[in-house]
């Protein structure tokens, strides 16, 4: 193997903190959350928008091959035209290009492909205002979490996976000298071997991207298959098209620049409905595919998809278990944060809110069950009440899904707080809804034991808290969850809690009150999801994530 | 977590070598492979040979659950009489005694659970010529042989997997402290969680274990499933019970020592043609399958036992290509060597051996094709020709499915070298074949383009030594290999072949000719299949044949 590239020592500092922080998980983070001018330039908030509104009602700039036509599948949340025509090639083309892109690839060797890959992060976050403007009006999120969530947390994710997947790369030698001592089967002489290993890759990466996170939920995947040598076709959800666009764009700029075949990378966008995705994921070509959204069609591509190895993300029902606290208006306003944000829309929000019917104990003594529920619903209504602020923690609903299962969740329970119409103050068009809470026992399982996508939560009557953990061991082993949080003074409770969690695989926060939500996650220290559980089946990022991606073939001579 | 349990600190100073091993990849073995009693004391070898003795014709002791009869379904190979009843039972009463066994074993940490395993390694050392017999007298390997991969070479493996696992569920610490700085998001404080990562396991592991190598395919996924928390039921061959039923006797015993519960691994035994393992690797609870045999039936639990992670070893077209070679003899000598060792019945053997129909050039200078091809019949007549030394290399044939490919195989081509029936001169009924080896042409790929599994191997004139690389390529890529070999003195034959290695994913050895051989992989240094062709979907040991055993499940709490 020659020598690394040298955007390999370029970036070589930021691998070394990448690698410090997946094994120490403190706080660290390598791109700004922050979308201050004083961190990222005066003139970086305004190059980003012009660029983004440059692509509004144009053809995309991406030369691929096999291009036979343009197509525009968008529709902004925030009511605002997009019409952006991307290409659209036949899966033939798209993958022999990928195929011929390997060779050069796989052999330039885990320090280089890493080296170029780091820099497109970087050049990605040299252009993050122009992917937040993309981010914000395809997926409906408000400016700051697309900035972050779909930036610079994005950012943090890739590099993360970049890390993971470098470390599983190196921790086999390029080569070793093998010596086994004389005496061995008689031998007078030692015996001695050459052996070289290589990093090979599977084949070709599909990644599948969904609606509402676009880049974060896509960029694991992608980085963690392009590393390890495999080019990477990434087919976007028909409404969230333009943030990969311009990933793509980037990352064949800088494939190109460094002298690889910028086929490596390949937008493989569809018209709504043509069903692309299962077409190339049941190619026998497509040897890893990563995919996020519902959970029918991810158990399809688990189902189907055999000739490869399939990383799924897909629904559950997120659960808060509330015995008492110590901070009631901490506790509610926290929970109400985690309703509100993004309107629900995350697949980490909660969604079953398990109290005793009883009610519990608080620092402000006994608190009953609709007291409890509704100092919830009060707190989200509060954080939803001024339709300016409101907005900027909403954003938009992704897509007429989400008002359909809105209208119809109305007829499951009582209404302790309903969704409202919210005028954007900036975007006339933009469908925006606050969340409602719904009021159900626990016998109503059959509504609240799967997930309802959106912005909808159910408080939950129950027996005893007991009676809650039972709720939650049943509702998440069967239909799993991303996300679980408890609430208890008693530490006896938050060790069942703990206990319940560990048996049905599923991450657990205990009493968050601060600025910390259970919806969120930090590259470098929380995993998301677990694979234990049916919500997904891997793990942004852990060992397993990356692990399969690649083989080593080694060869041995006499030395 | 609790402190260790006290044998993690008994073998931490073996797992450091064992790790610093797997990293450098050089010669380590912690195992010694010599029978001398020099090496293992003057009673190892009478002490086992009694052990082995005492459980024939007699019920093997195994205090399990569920036991409802007994079978004795082994035959041996020598032609001695086994007659060993081990406990039978329903999948209901051991699946349920394995998932009892399961939370105080996940709750025990990786520190415990190494340092069990390799007590339980160090128990089997101890009775390392037990362990040797029964191999030998169920898979038919010649007693050194048994001694060393059934024996040593095993536990290496498994401590090699035991190393891997390790590694992989403690690159995450099992809690750091989480500090965001003050500003983020506008906070006047840090956010500080403490955070707690917990190792879960999968579920039940199921080892199917084969005929030929019962301990050896069997112990890397036996040890890399039960390190990790998981319960194990091990599924042995109907003909090759006693070297597993033996592991489990011992594993059951430093368990139960050690305070756990022993049915963290069982033996389940059955009736030949019973179909035990089918009605186990679908059952829910099992979580993990690790099998070696057939592809037939590892395709099988890969397309069935969706439930599960399936690693799988099954057959290929082990294929050595001649191109050239500046040693002659030592040539032909090495590659009749591999066909003679235990009769061709290791997975590792060579099957197809590809000539230019032109010949080759020598030290000695050219060679016709007949020449080479007589070269290694002649090697092979020469390592047979005396029974009694050659027993000590062939062993016995391990069933009586050897015996039947051996005949039909006459048909297909002109016999070079015949097979010899040959009488042990210690064992007047042990079935003792020696290898055929046929001739054919390249266009009969129908032949040689499968396995036939035993001391069966072709001589295969091609048009060239391109010609050869392109039936290597097509002949691997489509049925797979675990091993493959190249001769030659042409620095650009040796790349060709290299990257044709490369590109159907097999492991390539180079001009061997002293006393390393294709077929031997030794634990800590060579990967042992690549899971980058259709003979293996995995490999002993890498991170991917441990990662996915288990899943990391995280809590947090504001600090």
């Amino acid at each position: 193997m020659s020598q690394p590239h040298s955007l390999y020592g370029k970036h070589a500092a930021t691998l070394d903190q990448a690698l410090t922080a997946i094994r120490d998980r403190g706080y660290w983070s390598a791109f700004n959350e922050s979308p201050s001018p004083r961190v990222y330039g005066e003139d970086a908030a305004p190059r980003g928008k012009a660029a983004f509104d440059a692509y509004l009602g144009a053809d995309f700039p991406l030369d691929q091959p096999g291009t036979t036509g343009r197509v525009a599948t968008e529709k902004s949340p925030f009511g605002i035209r997009l019409d952006v025509r991307y290409p659209h090639a036949g899966a033939d083309a798209l993958l022999a290009a990928a195929a011929a892109a390997l060779p050069a690839w796989r052999d330039a060797g885990p320090q280089t492909r890493v080296g170029v890959c780091l820099e497109i992060l970087a050049r990605l976050s040299e252009n993050i205002f122009e992917l937040a403007n993309a981010v914000q009006f395809t997926s409906g999120q408000a400016f700051v979490m697309a900035f972050q969530a779909g930036g610079a947390h994005a950012l943090d994710r890739a590099l993360e996976a970049l890390a993971y997947a470098y470390a599983e790369m190196t921790r086999t030698p390029a080569e070793a000298h093998w010596e086994k001592p004389a005496g061995a089967k008689g031998s007078a002489e030692p015996l001695r071997l050459m052996k070289t290993w290589h990093i090979v890759p599977r084949g070709i990466g599909l990644v599948i991207g969904c609606n509402t996170f676009p880049t974060w939920n896509s960029y694991p995947g992608l980085f963690a298959s392009l590393v390890t040598g495999n080019p990477v076709m990434i087919k976007p959800h028909p409404r969230a098209v333009l943030p990969l666009a311009i990933t793509v764009k980037h990352a064949r700029e800088v494939l190109a620049e460094a002298g690889f075949d910028p086929n490596l990378v390949t937008l493989a966008a569809e018209e709504s409905g043509e069903g692309l995705a299962s077409v190339l994921a049941l190619r026998p070509e497509v040897r890893i595919v990563d995919f996020t959204g519902s959970t029918e069609y991810g158990d399809w591509l688990e189902a189907n998809a055999r000739q490869a190895v399939v990383y799924t993300e897909k629904a559950g029902v997120n659960t808060v278990i509330v015995d008492g606290c110590d901070n009631f208006a901490g506790m509610c306003n926290n929970i109400a944060f985690s309703l509100v944000l993004y309107s629900g829309q995350m697949c980490t929000a909660p969604q079953n809110i398990l109290i005793p019917r009883e009610g519990i104990a608080t620092e402000a003594g006994h608190k009953s069950f609709d007291e409890v529920a509704g100092g919830i619903a009060a707190a989200v209504g509060k954080l939803t009440g001024d339709p300016a602020r409101a907005v900027e923690l909403t954003g938009a609903i992704v897509n007429d899904g989400v008002l359909e299962r809105l209208e119809r969740v109305r007829d499951s329970g009582e209404i302790l707080l309903d969704s409202q119409e919210v005028t954007h103050p900036a975007f006339g068009d933009a469908v925006v809804r606050t969340p409602v809470v719904i009021k159900l026992d626990a016998d109503s399982e059959q509504t609240y034991g799967e997930e309802w996508f959106g912005p909808i939560s159910f408080v939950v009557a129950t027996d005893s808290t007991q009676h809650s953990l039972e709720v939650f061991r049943r509702t998440v082993g069967r239909r799993g969850a991303l996300t679980a949080s408890v609430y208890s003074c008693d530490d006896k409770v938050l060790e069942f809690a703990e206990r319940a969690a560990l048996d049905v695989g599923v991450h657990l926060s205990a009493n968050l009150t601060d600025g910390v939500f259970v919806n969120q996650s930090a590259a470098f220290s929380d995993f998301h999801g677990s694979g234990a559980n049916a919500a997904a089946n891997s793990v942004l990022t852990d060992g397993a994530y990356v692990a399969s991606r690649f083989r080593i073939v080694q060869s041995r001579r006499h030395a």
